[in-house]
């Protein structure tokens, strides 16, 4: 009996990035049932070689969350429960700080809908995705504001306003993993040559498909063509709970040509993903970090932007492929023929 | 260099299964790196061994769709055109007769916006999940469609109101992938011995967090604790395109409280996979097949319809053990203390 | 006391139509609150009776739903139940029949969820939007499938799969309502003069504001600056019942530049209104009938589709103008400021 | 010609409320086309006179936003902008006082897609429900902010990041508009005797209309049966802008069989709505003012807040009886051919 399902996994690029995180040319590995997309991530990857900056990365946030439930007499007494909560925030940050070296409470928010009381902590987690951390941390606070507030009744220690692995609205809004926008400026000339269609193209076909398309499909907070794919392979390949693909493939495709060029970007808002913690352990997780230098000492959080910023970076390159792909007709297919066929050979 | 990802993989169960698709006693592969996945399915699992009907399945649609994208003069001309494009069904049924010995087309939808005209083209695909073998017979409708309609150009061979590993409400609406419901009624003594809960408290908790809490948090067509992780668990160890639990995730947990007993279900509208192509000829997911009894000759579609059943009744498992666990102060994070340091010793 | 609110009330334009439901040049009445939006649809209405085709507007659509909802045994009788209800569509369209002269039975969508049962009647009803038809029919249905089904329970006359006045993807997916484009060429001097912007502005501003402003806030089914407040002008002045703007504002403004025009549109999927009906035989509301020519002895649904068109048109002239204002900074509280101070003096 | 569209006006009532912002006995003014929602609101109005308290109202939070648009050179630089924007709160709260005796700014929220930054201005506004308040106040910011950041761009006065008149999902999880949650216990006797149901039967159907088939039809935070149908009456009735009801409209019913009694609740996060600006100088808004006790002078705010809370009394009422007539087959049809026969006689 197999102990492993054992997924085909190869290293893409070298892609180039650049920006206040990570800076230069890296490979990163991809693992698939689906063999296509190795060679269009790679399409991408080599465009970035030729551009200037390459792919420039930047993290705006990064924290994780755990919902609370609490159930409350009725809503005037949530409110109140709620107000002194919020006001007591520097206990609760070290009610947090009890339980983890890393974990640090950032923020509280919450929703009140009936007697009911959801608050959502939000922490940073260091190097950890932290699921765990947080689900730790959010049980010390439950405990504590159970014991300082008698009329609040436990609910649940998750009440889905988290909210892991699920696709909602909220992690966009208020912030839940690591938020990741890559950009890349490509010269027309590039596009036309190795992408073989025109910047103009790839603009309206993302104008249609992508925020049309997705807008008429009754689409939450998400506008592209397939991050998903590129997601699941980088974080199967990664020892990322790889579930988190769920929320994490709601993001946005940006592109307009500017004096000929294409400016290419994708806006990834729910990166939930580590260098530590369960599956890192792995030997061939070990080995694929290191070969993009992520097991270095550096300070706590420091890795896994970085990290992020190389998924970032080759969910660009995936998408940008099959965009210039889909721009013309009968492109994808026979790609999909051609190298499956190859595959399978 | 590992040419392979080596996801953990164990058999959960066994669970039993009843219906008019697929009636016995079955063990299930999980392949994870969150390794309290496993005891939390075979909780589960030993309940429906102990129940009368055990998990009693229902299929309630299967198909797999592909929307093109057309860019017509005006709304006017777009119109005209769907309007005989959809006159001609019979035709168009032929097209892709040509491309497959098993894509046939069922239904046609569509949305008008601007002078944009997006096909959703529905498909059986037999045992397939069917991706490819839809884009083939789109690309081949697109093909008939442009010489037929000389007023239409080409727009997208995927405009995404299919839509493909997407967080949208098309799916759930029209249709994709196979659709279903596992339903299990279970004996309050039972509740009280194995899930250490009573019915009450989990209907409670179900109202509170599958439901009020998603909708709260924005959720898309989505209530439920974690679908996500039992999805992936099942789809890689199965050799499907895990990209694919996206849309799956989306789907409901829904139970009450029945004289005394607890009637819990989860329903699945969108589970997109299939017992032949990409990554199922990997050996060790034709063993994981084979012992689930889905390499017998059956039916096109059957062995397929199986698969989908068990995959939605040990999604029923998890999510049913989950939600009892969260109905208990601290009863989640004692199980993954328990178990993850068992995992890392 | 007063017996009735007064809202201040203007026509607007003329503003020019065209297209194969109703040609020619027309005021439209709107009240409002909102003085301020009289001047800014009339200024679109100006642009439209300078272009040569005016507003292009086609009916994509025309049906208005119920849905009912039965509790059954499990889902896979709730299943078969169903098949057996489709197959009767014949009978059920007889039961409609027998209801009222105007509703027909055209379509029977549904989901099951657990053991629930949704079925989504779609009628067309002649020039009334039809609420009252359709719940009466969608009686009848539910009395004779109980009384042909006794395994089912009645659960509701209405699931909320309607689903009526509510922000839901399923009526632009499966149609409710009147489903309007209404589209219009604006020659880039035209753009200079009247609305003092370009054609690239317009349209840089609608993809960034309309499209990705309204994604990146969660929107549903949407992406427009302000369909709401012409529909409701137009609403309450025509008789409609306003309520149904929830699902009226959700729609779609598209405009690209068209070697040097502005090619502008907007999709309304969702206009539920009528001729006929509740609140149109208030005096104020016949004249404005008569005086926009939609008292006329016409087909059955005929009068009603051009007013659906002549609200769409006069909610392109005024998302027009506020986009156009909004490209200019300051535009936008200048006019605010001028006409309420004139309004009010 | 009419200057006024006549809107069908009644008061219902009296409605008891209790709570920390209002109590009392209060009639309360709907304008509406739809004549069988007096009735309706009228039934749950008189429940209310036989509650101990009444109908408790809870005020959660209160404030207006206003969402602008800057281009950025790159993601990057949108970021450090935006950190800097965030650290000089102090200023932009003195460039907002300077626009308005009333507005004040009390947070700010932002999203970075691409190179676009969109700010969220949140305001509190007095008793005004604030619009122009705040776009005149986002306008200086706008000014401010350009001027003091050469390397922003402006790209729009408002984003669709607020967002107004549209169904998102921002404005409940960041708050805009009042926040308030309606609560009432109706004795199991009461509601047999005046809603001729028993509370098994409306949780019962709430869960499975109001929860699982709004969710079904992909409903977007929201889960009620109809109340739009109050907020445009009252709307109107007040002098609001009634198209805000889009918003308003997103809000959820709650409620649970307490030992045989009845917990009812509606949530409503948007209520967008004030006691002075546009539209509250007409006689008849200013009379109804009166009626409900809203012309005292009271502490800004005040007046709006229980403006709100009687708002989401009257919801209540409607909602508990529509929802206690669809327990019963029948019975809402024949109230409807009843109440509409007699109102036409």
């Amino acid at each position: 009996m197999s102990e492993f399902a054992q997924i085909p996994m190869q290293f893409v690029g070298p892609l180039k990035v650049s920006g206040p995180v990570i800076d230069g040319e890296f490979e990163v590995p991809l693992a698939t049932y689906e063999t296509p997309l190795w060679p269009s991530v790679n399409r991408g990857a080599r465009v970035s070689m030729k551009c200037d900056k390459g792919i420039q990365c930047t993290v705006i946030d990064d924290r994780m969350t755990r919902s609370v439930l609490f159930e409350a007499p009725d809503a005037s007494d949530a409110f109140q429960s709620l107000e002194k909560i919020k006001a007591d925030f520097p206990t609760l940050g070290k009610v947090v700080e009890g339980t983890s070296r890393f974990a640090r409470l950032i923020n509280v928010n919450s929703q009140i809908a009936a007697n009911l009381l959801f608050i959502r902590f939000e922490f940073t987690t260091g190097d950890a995705s932290g699921h765990n951390m947080c689900t730790q941390a959010a049980e010390a606070l439950m405990n504590h504001l159970l014991s300082t507030h008698p009329n609040l009744k436990y609910g649940s220690i998750s009440g889905n306003y988290c909210s892991d692995k699920k696709a909602t609205a909220v992690n966009g809004i208020l912030g839940r993993g690591k938020y990741v926008v890559a950009e890349m400026t490509i010269p027309g000339k590039l596009c036309r040559r190795y992408l073989k269609t025109t910047p103009e193209k790839v603009v309206q076909l993302n104008i249609r498909k992508n925020l049309i398309g997705t807008l008429l499909a009754g689409g939450s907070r998400s506008a592209n063509a397939h991050f998903a794919n590129m997601l699941l392979g980088f974080y199967l390949a990664t020892g990322q709970d790889a579930a988190n693909i769920v929320e994490g493939s709601q993001g946005f495709t940006i592109c307009e040509e500017r004096e000929g060029d294409l400016y290419f970007s994708v806006t990834l808002p729910n990166l939930i993903m580590g260098t530590v913690g369960n599956g890192k352990g792995l030997d061939f997780v070990l080995e694929n970090m290191q070969r993009m230098g992520l097991t270095e000492n550096r300070e706590p959080g420091e890795n896994s932007k970085r990290l992020a910023c190389l998924c970032a970076a080759q969910v660009l390159c995936g998408e940008l492929s099959l965009l210039a792909a889909q721009t013309n007709p009968g492109e994808l297919m026979d790609a999909h023929r051609r190298i499956e066929r190859g595959a399978s050979a």
